[in-house]
């Protein structure tokens, strides 16, 4: 690196000018990592700004872990094993190892350890912020991204989890998604567990590869798991992915649990799938007692993170989207969540049974982009006073002054540079009028104001004239200009 | 690591089972890093959307970089050259080194390298992020915060910066500081580079030194300054710092210097200081254009990073604020900036001379809140409805529409608790009121509210009876309870 240039440099050079004249840098980002501009950040502020209203309303407080923990404290509970790191950035701080974090909810039963005392229990917390995950870039894959997550900690009472599918199901509608555009799927992992136990899978590795084949039956298709559950699966690039070698009979029991659509109609195979199916029951009282009917029981949804020990849920949106092919499909999840009775228990004994539920914004608002019932507020660029000379800067200031006492968004253009190329600035910059004052505005106490709304080729006119005779143009006393503004 | 027990595991045991059993983790952050918290995180949502606002107003556009950039490209300017990776979190990635930005200026050079073409120029943006420092932790210094920043690139012209210390001034105006709470102190990097060549030092090192010395003048006072451009200063703690190594009459200029209060005094010493003087009056001009008095020529500023080339500035805060040793003190610096004008130029050779201004949230916050003007809005819990029985919950699903869409933060407390915690639990969540209703009010469709704003002891009360016989409590209708509650 250039900068690491030391030592004695020539006269009347500064570092940065060695720099500048040495071999020239290339203006890139690492792969999986983008930068965001103007309109995608207003209407994620907006959407942030509306769920987290939403949390507060429905009695959840803010929390904001720092982005750094211990890299043993947060753990790797993601399904990422054949990556760096098991899919977590991690530094070697002095002697000890930190990471950033890869989701909100280790870092949250970190934060419940810690403060156990001080918290109300249950403890009910939202977060927004971004995760990290070192995961292999690839198109709408990124390692970095925002989610929003409200957790509740300190009650084993699967109302709760409930609760959290019912504020998610409300924060979307609040956010402009209708019912019919959303759904919310439920399971249990003590329904997998029971299943996994009866079938005799004991071994902690063939319980992984048994639940990632069934969490890929989106992608892969129920052939596609069976072979995942079997021996392995060639994809279509040739890449073969070892499966869970299972045996025939226990292949055929999982795929046709996966096919059950009622759990009433399931025979509970034993103990801890029969207390799975009451908790599922206790959620469907609940949801109908709210009369909350969007949801729906899916034996087939897992949840990628290790650390859940009950009900499990998934918002999943049914509308459909152009996919890098231009083929329609169905979007799928927005995020999900679960029970994770034991993630305090790393730290303490504690009482701190907990479930949380978490979503992505970015694909959240990939999808809302799409979506047709939404319409994106048009970005409307600052009033541009044009600067036709430095001497009337006093005077443009009043205007300026005007301007955003009205909270009219506006700057005076202070480069040099000729009208025609302040007009095209301000078109670039979506300005809905430029004000252009030279002698004769001043001397008469005036301001003319050329509105570039749905103008065509704002390009064309070449010289002040030709502004002037164009019928956009208007021309008003100093006093009274504002009247003529409408955004 | 717990966590990377694999292969066999005995019957019935999960993975997160296993962890908890064993060895017990620490709940705890790395140093320099710190959990946020409601109340905080409130008032910081407000001020960023006052101040996302105030930027959008005065015409300036939002980007987002992300976090990690490649780490040539954002180099390393900082002066923490002493810190591991010179204070820059770095990670291997693939085949190259990644970094955690630690400004916004850097990635925002490499943005207008990559998209020069397709931007306005002059490119007028804000951006609101955290950035990362691997500094050494102290009392009150992390290792990750967020700041602002405004950058305009495009245009050499300095009533550009002039007009960026306008934007500050009225920015944090409207977040509630006074006038008299602040002042803007600008300097140019032009007189310190003139002084230094007129002064023969030429080493790249010792200019570095040389100006690191007078940075510290708020900390060391000026005999430490002294010190440290000559031999060195040892610290209180015995430290020593080792200095620039200047002679005696280069420093007595230095310091002679230093003591300027007006540049329209200082005899220009060479051409490049003529121009830092011509640019200053280019800024005063501008400011007093805009009626703004708010601003002092200082020429201890520096500002610690290294790509400044230009007109410098920095935020002060005037008002005291007592320090950990509870001694009054001057709150000091909440940021600056300056020109740099051939940052963009490491990429390619572009015309995108640029200036800055970036202020940090967290010291902003934290004078705001010592700042005895400023009233912090008290933090209202949600009201919460007590769970008498299981077989009331429809009932209390009633109330809680009836509050939720009143737009009252409020919640059904849905643990098996007595009714003496349950309050206890409101009491922490700083709820206004909580909501009783058993058998009786069912019954009779009426609702009972209990007051616990201005209660002094809600754990007196020891049983329901306690509380309905407290003047604090109200009984009405399902259909009217609404009236009765007043945030």
């Amino acid at each position: 690196m250039d900068q690491e240039v030391g030592g004695s440099n020539p006269p009347n050079c500064t570092k940065i000018q060695i720099m500048s004249e040495n071999k020239k840098l290339n203006p890139e980002l690492p792969s999986g990592f983008k930068d965001r501009i103007n309109d995608e950040l207003l209407l994620r502020d907006e959407i942030i700004s509306l769920i987290k209203n939403n949390f507060i309303l429905n009695g959840f407080d803010q929390l904001e872990t720092s982005s750094f923990e211990y890299s043993d404290v947060i753990g790797k509970f993601l399904p990422d094993e054949d990556r760096p790191q098991s899919g977590v950035f991690s530094i070697k701080d002095e002697n000890d190892w930190i990471s950033l974090r890869y989701d909100l909810t280790a870092p949250l039963a970190r934060y419940v350890a810690k403060n156990y005392d001080l918290l109300p229990r249950p403890f009910k917390r939202f977060q927004v912020g971004q995760v990290w995950r070192n995961e292999k870039p690839g198109p709408g894959r990124f390692r970095e991204f925002i989610q929003f997550d409200i957790d509740i900690v300190g009650d084993s009472n699967v109302q709760y989890d409930a609760d959290l599918c019912l504020v998610i199901s409300d924060t979307l509608n609040k956010i402009g998604l209708k019912n019919q555009d959303f759904k919310i799927r439920i399971n249990n992992r003590k329904l997998l567990q029971g299943l996994l136990e009866d079938l005799k899978i004991f071994d902690y590795k063939q319980i992984q590869s048994t639940l990632r084949a069934i969490d890929k039956l989106d992608r892969v298709g129920i052939k596609g798991v069976e072979l995942l559950l079997g021996d392995g699966r060639k994809d279509k690039s040739g890449d073969f992915t070892k499966g869970a070698e299972l045996k025939k009979n226990q292949i055929d029991k999982i795929i046709s649990f996966l096919d059950f659509k009622d759990f009433n109609k399931i025979t509970p195979l034993n103990e801890i799938f029969r207390e799975g199916i009451k908790e599922l029951i206790v959620i469907k009282n609940y949801f109908e007692l709210f009369n909350f009917k969007n949801f729906v029981f899916d034996p087939t949804v897992v949840r990628g993170l290790d650390y859940y020990t009950g009900p499990i849920f998934e918002a999943n949106l049914s509308f459909t989207v152009k996919n890098e092919k231009n083929v329609e499909i169905e979007f799928g999840s927005i995020g999900g969540g679960g029970r994770y009775d034991k993630l305090v228990n790393r730290f303490k004994n504690l009482n701190a049974p907990a479930t949380g539920f978490s979503i992505g914004i970015d694909r959240l608002i990939y999808a809302l982009l799409q979506y047709e019932n939404l319409k994106i507020k048009n970005i409307i660029g600052p009033i541009v006073i044009c600067n036709l000379d430095e001497a009337y800067l006093g005077y443009y200031r009043q205007i300026l002054s005007k301007l955003r006492d009205a909270n009219i968004c506006s700057e005076i253009y202070l480069g040099k540079n000729s009208l025609k190329n302040q007009i095209k600035y301000a078109d670039k910059r979506k300005s809905p009028y430029v004000i252009i004052c030279g002698e004769d505005e001043v001397k008469k106490n005036e301001v003319t104001i050329k509105n570039l709304k749905d103008t065509d080729k704002v390009n064309d006119a070449t010289n002040r004239e030709d502004w002037k005779s164009s019928s956009k143009q208007k021309k008003c006393s100093i006093e009274n200009f504002l009247k003529e503004i409408k955004i």
